[in-house]
């Protein structure tokens, strides 16, 4: 596995940031999350101004052999046809990306179709489709080892071209059973807690996904460490991110984390840097059962929670003007003494 | 007390607005709140094409006899400070409002202080501060009949300005002892389940708040109408709050509530007439304490919950882009047929 080095933010200037936050005219802690992710973002840039640089979100998509075991209720296809849907500028991401001048790019980590050159895909295919998990394991330790360097790769990208604020999305169908694996394995609770209703199943189709899921447990139960649990459940978007995310951090960006398989994508981060969490904006929890224990391991808290579960890293979009807002209150609001307002006796 | 005529939204397109929503490429349901928002923008506009007009947000201002009884931490001066601050562009609101393009107009609804001519300051005043509720109501019958008057010409004459969208925010040392006790009138609580720190009193200033709002309570134990209710406690933002709130429902605005003090201006005119709440999009969940027992008692869900405990129409100004995302999305997203995505089978 590639080695990440993510350094620890410096934390000389943590007196001067709380001083400023404090200082500006309104009560101690009346902004609430706004003062938390300023500070944090301080901390991350190492300044008192703030600044956010050519924001952009990378959605990664990838196909699951496991869908194909029946987990999902749409098909397959759904995958690349939302592909097309992203390149072609009618998916929900697209839309919230424009509101907010957001740079989107679009990640072939592993779909089972063939695009052909598109000047606005990164192709960065590993294979047509992980393996089914029932089955066998969904990579190869090669094809991981790919995928992870990809991903930095994407990473290191996007920060050559000034950004620094990167946020994590993906689509695959299949891929809430992937990280619903991910997270039984690494915050240690059993499967059934950790399924939810993906896209939309029904009652009968979610009994059989726990069945199913158990299932490729049992087949791969001798999975300890957190390389041979990726090339185990895949998938190619999965391990993709996780690459991605300990990469932009090394960058020290800020990386923002979307609903709940991204956050399965950053449990594996984390696990193998958790340096990784200083860099970490939790952009919304997802009504997808199983996210709030996610980002209750983590100990963090999001900054929506409107009942979305959709993907595509539109948490991180409907976000961004939120943090922008945190950015913008350090560095334009008045202090008391400059505006000359009584502070509490 | 004037009467408002506020007309239910004609349901004749629900069935239309439902399956615009149900066919963008996404699951059912999976957008969450954005979805709930873009339902009642469309109905209260009547079309399938929501859109924001001229977006404001109107802080109204007003001082508190109660503030000299030792109710805040802050000395009553911080309001016309504040209100100068918000001239000069220099708070939290004015940021924020900037960001995101708002229209922002502040109003001296009753500061006790003299401002002179300002452009930018609309001149409402009613008086200088209310009276103390300790001692005898706040204001006047006649006080409180111009102020619900002025706030109804302050939202026609915003709507005349082809605003479709207003939101409300509130300054005033003092004001979360009012909100409380209207709190308390009207949800039918004991007044120490309605008072919270407001801008951050210590331990034996909770206590002597909640004294002195049990002293009021005796005082004008004889308060049973919303009018009466208004004149015992004020004060002169929030009766000229709750007078703008419900003219803008009449002119079938979108109507935003802010934060503890906007949310009881908004009981108020709620119990004069119910059809308000069909206008109203609840912006967030202070951290002041009761505020979530506000939104329970309208059965409403608030946008963001995100700590924040600071006023002025903030929570308003950090909702709007995700209200324009509602809109947006229903504009612009791909249909599962134009996208040409399969649906769940």
């Amino acid at each position: 596995m590639i080695e990440f080095n993510i350094p620890n933010p410096n934390t000389n200037l943590t007196s001067e940031i709380d001083h400023k936050i404090d200082f500006k005219t309104k009560p101690i802690g009346a902004l609430g999350q706004l003062e938390r992710i300023a500070k944090q973002v301080c901390q991350i840039q190492q300044t008192l101004s703030p600044e956010l640089k050519k924001p952009s979100i990378v959605v990664f998509a990838g196909d699951h052999g496991l869908a194909k075991e029946g987990v999902s209720a749409y098909p397959q296809e759904v995958t690349h046809q939302m592909v097309l849907n992203f390149l072609a500028g009618g998916a929900a991401i697209n839309i919230f990306s424009q509101q907010h001048g957001i740079d989107l790019k679009i990640v072939d980590a592993g779909v089972n179709f063939e695009f052909g050159e598109n000047p606005n895909l990164i192709n960065a295919k590993i294979g047509n489709g992980t393996k089914s998990a029932l089955q066998e394991s969904a990579m190869t330790e090669e094809e991981l080892r790919q995928a992870i360097k990809k991903g930095a790769e994407i990473a290191n990208e996007i920060h050559g071209q000034e950004s620094n604020i990167i946020g994590f999305g993906e689509m695959g169908i299949g891929n809430t059973s992937a990280a619903s694996l991910i997270m039984s394995h690494i915050c240690k609770l059993p499967i059934e807690e950790c399924v939810g209703r993906g896209t939309g199943i029904d009652d009968a189709g979610y009994q059989k996904k726990i069945e199913i899921l158990q299932r490729v447990q049992q087949k791969h139960s001798s999975v300890s460490s957190i390389s041979e649990l990726l090339q185990a459940v895949g998938g190619f978007e999965i391990a993709m991110m996780t690459g991605a995310m300990l990469q932009a951090a090394a960058n020290q960006m800020i990386v923002l984390v979307d609903g709940f398989i991204a956050t399965s994508a950053f449990l594996c981060a984390e696990s193998l840097n958790p340096n990784i969490i200083d860099y970490a904006i939790f952009c919304h929890q997802s009504d997808e059962s199983g996210h709030k224990q996610m980002l209750d391991h983590l100990n963090v808290e999001p900054i929506l929670q409107m009942h979305l579960r959709l993907g595509e890293g539109t948490g991180c979009a409907l976000a961004m003007p939120l943090i922008q807002s945190s950015v913008d209150f350090m560095n334009k609001m008045a202090s008391f003494e400059s505006a000359g307002v009584s502070n509490k006796d």
